[in-house]
């Protein structure tokens, strides 16, 4: 991929005196310092430099070729650059797979002739790639915006819209909103997707936090496992969760949008940060960027011009889990020199009296100093009034500070807008965030402390889509699937069958009253709604009339199943299924009507280690429930967690294993018990 | 009230040549047009103006009296002002309740003073208010701040901190972000509160929207009596939620904040807009303004520069749900005529080819024409690239579209900083709201298509907050509180007492089997952890046994419960209780273990009409659940609503009545039943 970022040559095929042909090489010419040659067989001579006819007549070796040319023309352009040696193509034009069928032949083409000639192809219908710190524009983006792409950072986006990117960068560079290192527009991700550019920006020098907007996910297993070793946090906004979206995003990028539930827990168990919108995506990776590891749950103090703002962090800060530092007693003594003798000090530091008594930006220095010594406190919160006195805060000095004590310093600013415009740019330059809205503040705290890296634990394995399985699909009956489950380690409720009512019986006898009676018909898995199960059975007379009256139900065929009543706390519920997107994966949750109305389950991708059985646990919404609600025992999770391990193994050892339903699993003692099972197989019957 | 806002004559106690006494009274001299009385005896003259040593010494007669005076100077210049026939006061200075023992005593005195003065104190520790359309500034504010009140509107703000109100005001008029008419700062609210100010503005000609930070509401009953009322928009953000944040509330305005989700809940029964940040409460606020009334669930068409973001809305539009319009056939063909050839028509309109093929401006224009005449389409949301191209689209030639057709529409914007303020003042300057952030907008337009005055159903009824009640606290068994709840219309099961086995037995033949047996003991609420309550009783035998433990235990106490089982489908729980804050309120909600989890209970003012009660059971989270989920039987809402009406009259009327619990109340086939109660009562038991 390094040709992409890093060409010591390129050629613009498509370049121009004016409109987007012109804009790309003016753009190239900006900053890029190798060689550039312009195709386009109507110029000689372009933009101060020689123009060629064609590809082929270029007299040099060209490393990345930026293609701005009609789809029809993309076959022998290809071919051409293939013959010239190019390394890569970005094909910035539309008219590809999102304008229907004689596209989608035209990208298969472009592919092909690529592949084959080792060549690697972006886009089309983007808007390439801006390194900022460079001065790389391979992009037809307006002049008017690329005019305004001065503030260089560590902060890389993937933005898969080209207009979007374009958008964003006018947005964030005007607004001096975040320092940038690359911008990269992916557009229909023909073959270049955001497995290969997240891979490149995990290895970037450059790159401190990855940020994208993804339309689709072109290789979900591939990508998580990626994110889930990178050492840098990723920030990802995913759209296309809606039925709508979903519709537009299919015509948008010729991309199929996932199940957003499993695709937002996929990310989840990678470590992936979640966005869900635009500019909350950047000022998260903003907040990463500044401060990748914040402790969990920080203590925060609260430095602000207004008691009314500091009530409204205090709920903000408690909302998100933050909690709101106790200052130590030296803190409140130094705090009290600085105040007005009325005044006690507390947290939210409420620093206007101060400020009225000696010098706006005395106090808030002073404070600063007071309180970032405390070993109570483990960040900063100031709210900052900015543009209204003419003298304002040192940044430098409250960075220096903050290097120093190791505490994170964030600004909640408002006020005149040239001022807080002018404050966010020095600040930003100092890696200071400065949030407009408190709870987005708060927000990127608070995720900020939840990302840390060393915790995310074993990398996810990786699985490569395969071919759905032809075999014929077997439904195991509960018996089976218990047994099968049982072998593999996972705990299933001791249970016999029987043929007849003597041996249920003998079954009941031997399990000890009271029993469950279930009847198994073949292939009826719903055996509640075919009147077929029978709790609590606690004598023999019952336990005889039920088994007499499933016999009759199930006239001659399968068999009688006598279980163990067991008494549980709460259920579960655990399954396992095979995703095209995502393959193997393990879901757990609440079971139950109730947690039907407002669904609490967690999907991993199989197999997991016990140590990501464990995270998935604790990423179930009630954790109340699993600690020991209202006087139920706690849940085992060493234990649950092993039986997640065990039918991980179970499921991606065999690869016919397509569907394993557990439910409900009652808790017994906080010990998990599966007492109704089904696997949906494409192997033979065992 | 008016005599604040509108005063025929104002003086300034403690106006000086510097500081915040110069800022008051050069503030004031920006545009009012009465007279202005500066009142220091260290001047003669100040802004012009002859100054006076005193109050007393004014010649003329004066409304308003703004004061900038030390805490102790307060009792004296009052009673001054008293004298003078003053009507109303607003202290800007703090130093009263907020500081301890002799600020509270300060704070009696002023108000005992202006009480029997017939003057209304306004403060202490506020910034006064601010008129922005007609200039006037009764307010310390920085003159950086004053200087930038240029955008005149019709949203009127209320915040209770000082110097919030004007970090906000520098911060909205600077940047163009929503046209204001009046900010109040409250402060203290010694004597005027929110329902002064509600009250007056909900009256007020020039304000079409109310938005109002509060820390603390002073009279809540009378704050929602109010707004259930209003017929405008009142916005509300409400903090001092959290542990901490009541802590920061109590020592910032010396007031208590009330219990969070009965607040919250309360606010809602009054049709308040509920905000939780600073600008959201803003840019609600705002859309408010431009659209008071959208329809509920709104097609919304989607007009875009980004496929990307068009995706990214539909997500949004599910979210928050509003729906995405199906575009009429005839909105499609006209789409087709500017769109290429190769591009179906769909909504989100994605407008980037047609932009390229015929100019960014005049395909804007082009679309919006189209789609605002398709009658499937309810709203238009714009995304809007601003500042790239030189020409930009007519806002006022779409604001009259938009008129003519009755369907709103609103802007997100992005691009270039200068650019998007600029179409940000033009586009709010003819009522068109434009948004930085995409869920903003979306979150916006749901608030407002649920926002809808003549669907608020009846006022709320009025309250005073009484003495506690001093008699003595009787707790009526469960079979006494169910005689006084079922004699005024409370659904409760059919019951019997015993006082021996034989009795329980005539009961139950008479109940006939199952039964439930429980056994009351003389002031024990929780039969259950006491071993005495038993389900399921279906023969003879199985009742006598626990008939003669249940005996054994109460011995010779209380006496035996004999119900008739009722078989449910689900579980809920209905209660009463007097709140110090918002009087007589009933509550209701699911029940259960599971529900405990996360709590899904409502409340609402006592005694309540039939809609309001059924508008209280439409605010239940899990509707799905009462609409009759998995076979259950749906919830008969009026006869349920009965009940909360029923219950309302009951403990409204009876005023000795503290406290009922109904739990659970059992729905069985759709009807409510109460299976266990509990009345809590000061007044003498029945």
């Amino acid at each position: 991929m390094d040709f992409f970022f890093n060409p010591r040559s390129v050629t613009v095929v498509g370049a121009s005196d004016k409109g987007p042909g012109s804009f790309l090489l003016g753009n190239l010419q900006r900053g890029y310092q190798g060689k550039v040659f312009p195709v386009n067989p109507n110029y000689q001579e372009l933009g101060g430099l020689p123009c060629y006819p064609s590809v082929d007549a270029i007299p040099e070796p060209v490393d990345l070729a930026l293609l701005l040319i009609p789809a029809t023309l993309a076959p022998e352009t290809l071919t051409a650059c293939v013959k010239r040696g190019v390394k890569g193509a970005i094909i910035q034009s539309a008219g590809f797979a999102e304008v229907g069928e004689k596209g989608r032949e035209l990208s298969h083409q472009a592919l092909e002739i690529a592949r084959q000639g080792g060549l690697r192809l972006w886009g089309p219908n983007c808007m390439g790639l801006v390194d900022v710190p460079n001065k790389r524009f391979f992009t037809l983006m307006q002049p008017a915006i690329t005019n305004v792409v001065n503030m260089p950072g560590s902060i890389s986006l993937v933005v898969q819209s080209g207009m979007l990117s374009a958008g964003f960068l006018a947005d964030l560079m005007s607004r001096h909103s975040i320092g940038v290192a690359k911008v990269c527009s992916l557009g229909n991700k023909l073959d270049v997707d955001e497995c290969d550019v997240l891979e490149f920006l995990m290895a970037d020098p450059e790159t401190k936090v990855v940020a994208m907007y993804l339309e689709s996910l072109k290789r979900g297993r591939r990508f998580i496992e990626l994110a889930s070793v990178s050492p840098k946090p990723v920030v990802v906004l995913k759209s296309g969760v809606s039925q709508a979206g979903a519709k537009a995003a299919l015509s948008h990028t010729a991309s199929l949008a996932g199940n957003a539930r499993l695709t937002s827990n996929m990310l989840a168990a990678a470590g992936v940060v979640q966005a869900n919108d635009f500019h909350q995506m950047m000022d998260m990776a903003l907040t990463l960027n500044s401060y990748p590891s914040l402790p969990e749950g920080g203590r925060a103090a609260v430095i602000t011009f207004s008691g009314g703002a500091g009530i409204l962090t205090c709920d903000l800060l408690e909302r998100y889990g933050l909690n709101l530092a106790e200052l130590s007693p030296a803190t409140k003594q130094g705090l009290a020199e600085i105040f007005p003798p009325w005044m006690p000090p507390e947290n939210p530091v409420d620093l206007f009296p101060a400020m009225a008594r000696m010098g706006r930006v005395v106090a808030l220095e002073k404070a600063c100093e007071i309180v970032m010594a405390d070993p109570e406190v483990d960040l900063v919160v100031f709210h900052h009034l900015i543009g209204v006195e003419p003298k304002e805060m040192d940044i430098a000095t409250l960075k220096q500070r903050s290097l120093e004590t190791g505490k994170p310093v964030v600004f909640w600013g408002l006020g005149l807008e040239q001022g807080v415009a002018a404050f966010r740019r020095q600040a930003h330059e100092n890696g200071v965030p400065v949030y407009g809205e408190l709870s987005r503040l708060v927000e990127c705290l608070a995720q900020a402390s939840r990302w840390q890296p060393e915790q995310m634990g074993e990398p996810i394995s990786g699985w490569t889509p395969e071919e759905a399985s032809q075999g014929e699909e077997t439904v195991y009956d509960e018996h089976e699937s218990k047994l099968m489950l049982g072998e593999a380690g996972v705990p299933v409720v001791e249970e016999k069958t029987a043929n007849d009512v003597a041996e249920a019986l003998t079954a009941a006898q031997e399990l000890g009253f009271p029993v469950v009676l279930k009847g198994l018909a073949p292939g009826v898995v719903h055996k509640t709604e075919m009147g077929m199960v029978r709790l609590n059975l606690d004598d023999e007379a019952k336990l005889k009339a039920a088994a007499r009256e499933f016999l009759d139900k199930l006239a001659g065929q399968g068999c009688l199943l006598v279980q163990r009543q067991a008494k549980g706390d709460f259920e579960l519920i655990v399954g396992f299924m095979r995703d095209a997107q995502f393959g193997p994966v393990i879901m757990v949750g609440l079971g139950g009507v109730l947690a039907e109305l407002e669904p609490d389950v967690v999907f991993a991708p199989a197999p997991l280690t016990q140590n990501q059985a464990l995270a998935l646990l604790g990423r179930i919404r009630n954790q109340k429930l699993l600690d020991g609600f209202r006087g139920m025992a706690p849940l085992d999770r060493e234990c649950m967690a092993g039986m997640l391990v065990s039918l991980g193994h179970l499921c991606t050892e065999d690869s016919s294993i397509k569907q394993v339903d557990l439910n409900p699993v009652l808790t017994c003692q906080g010990q998990p018990l599966a007492v109704d099972a089904s696997v949906v197989s494409t192997g033979p019957a065992v």
